[in-house]
């Protein structure tokens, strides 16, 4: 285990593809031996949940993982929709908004008049022709546009097969209108420190457990976290030769969970 | 005139934004003036036209044009749909196919079956998520995945207002996948070279006529072809800072055609 043998007092924790996964009806399909692993580490260790989910509301998020069985702490899951409202209203912004339809209401309370800016989402189905180019329209007008994207993932597994994520189509308005990109959410550091930060513990104590090489491991080793990549969710084997190297591979949670808490107790 | 003084013995146009503008009916309106332009370089020169079009096929373009007024031959237009079929042809190349529902049963004697590669063209309506995802399906499962695209262009100018083009959707999946982008049309060489050649001139002795600054004025100017941007379709007034500087600034096709004309003459 290639883990600098320091210390592990604190775990973070992605949430699709490590404790459940995607399937086209929205309810998921728990990762066997993940309930458990929750429950040990809220037993034996401290843990957050580091998510960047923007396709519901924490609240419902909160929910669905009950409904699967989890037992955990809604203000422990950490996502970008908070953060991003934060910093919407911080800097004066009126997004043009074009998210999820399961989130849209989340950002009732911003005023969204005049657009200055565009606010992304994994809008899923969302993602149109019309609506892809009402927000072209909004960027193409002002002098220096910005997109604020909830996560920067490429892509997620749901078990029909593989989804673009929110990344491409941010992508996609960049190169067509010149805009900056503000990324809220994993890779970036905000989330990950904040949930550390709520645990009390300095970056080099905690480890994240995730299943995406660029937004979970290589997120997490940016913010001086070190990265345990699981084989659940959209692992792929390739990934052995990705410049981005975890500091663990492993099975699954449960596994992952196994070995740390070993280490921990040693 | 910053023309290097050599004389102009043929010219390539390109056709929307400079002839006509689109419009949601998909009618077009004319530009004024550019009928008889058109006219007068068939009577005192020598004309071909280059443009990304991917919404209709070429015989289909050419019936437009010639309700809209013009008087042209339909084998002097040059777009991208016969030069991809050849490629794609040539590499044994089985496409998945997303291009506008108008030009789909042009590649009907494609093989399609089991694709080893995506052929994207300006969909318009038919960019949705299902459509996308289904490309990105193909082209997550490749170990070389590819994309060839009709055109690059960045947007398009139509009189409700400017709409996204090909290019972005490019983007996105190209991101979403590491994809590597074969582009078929302006501003690559292909198609001013091929229209060059069949006015048995070379790319010194033409003007390419065009609204847009990176495939018009900025890929002939690549091709070795001197590049006239129009102030009509497209045009931008922020485009005088722009990297790229056309050879020749001018109102409209009409304008070209007066000063170019008179300049053949001395």
């Amino acid at each position: 285990m290639n883990l600098n043998n320091k210390p592990v007092k604190g775990f973070l924790l992605d949430i699709t593809g490590v404790l459940y996964n995607s399937d086209p009806s929205r309810m998921g399909r728990v990762i066997e031996g993940s309930v458990e692993a929750v429950n040990r580490l809220y037993a034996e260790s401290v843990v957050r949940f580091v998510t960047n989910e923007s396709t519901r509301s924490r609240k419902h998020l909160f929910e669905k993982l009950t409904r699967l069985g989890f037992t955990l702490k809604e203000e422990h899951i950490f996502m970008p929709i908070p953060e991003a409202k934060r910093y919407i209203k911080e800097h004066n912004l009126r997004p043009h908004i074009l998210v999820h339809k399961g989130i849209v209401n989340e950002f009732e309370d911003l005023d969204t008049s005049n657009p200055n800016c565009v606010l992304l989402g994994d809008a899923e189905e969302g993602f149109t022709y019309e609506s892809m180019n009402a927000a072209f329209r909004v960027l193409h007008t002002l002098s220096d546009p910005l997109i604020i994207s909830l996560g920067f993932g490429k892509f997620y597994q749901r078990i029909d097969g593989p989804c673009m994520d929110v990344a491409g189509f941010v992508r996609a308005l960049q190169y067509a209108c010149d805009a900056r990109t503000f990324i809220i959410g994993k890779p970036e550091k905000q989330l990950f420190k904040a949930a550390t930060d709520d645990m009390g513990l300095m970056t080099d104590e905690v480890v994240m457990i995730g299943d995406d090489i660029v937004s979970d491991i290589g997120g997490a080793q940016k913010a001086g976290i070190r990265g345990v990549q699981v084989r659940t969710g959209k692992w792929r084997e390739s990934w052995m030769n990705h410049s981005i190297k975890p500091d663990l591979l492993v099975d699954d949670l449960r596994s992952a969970v196994e070995m740390l808490l070993k280490k921990k107790g040693n």
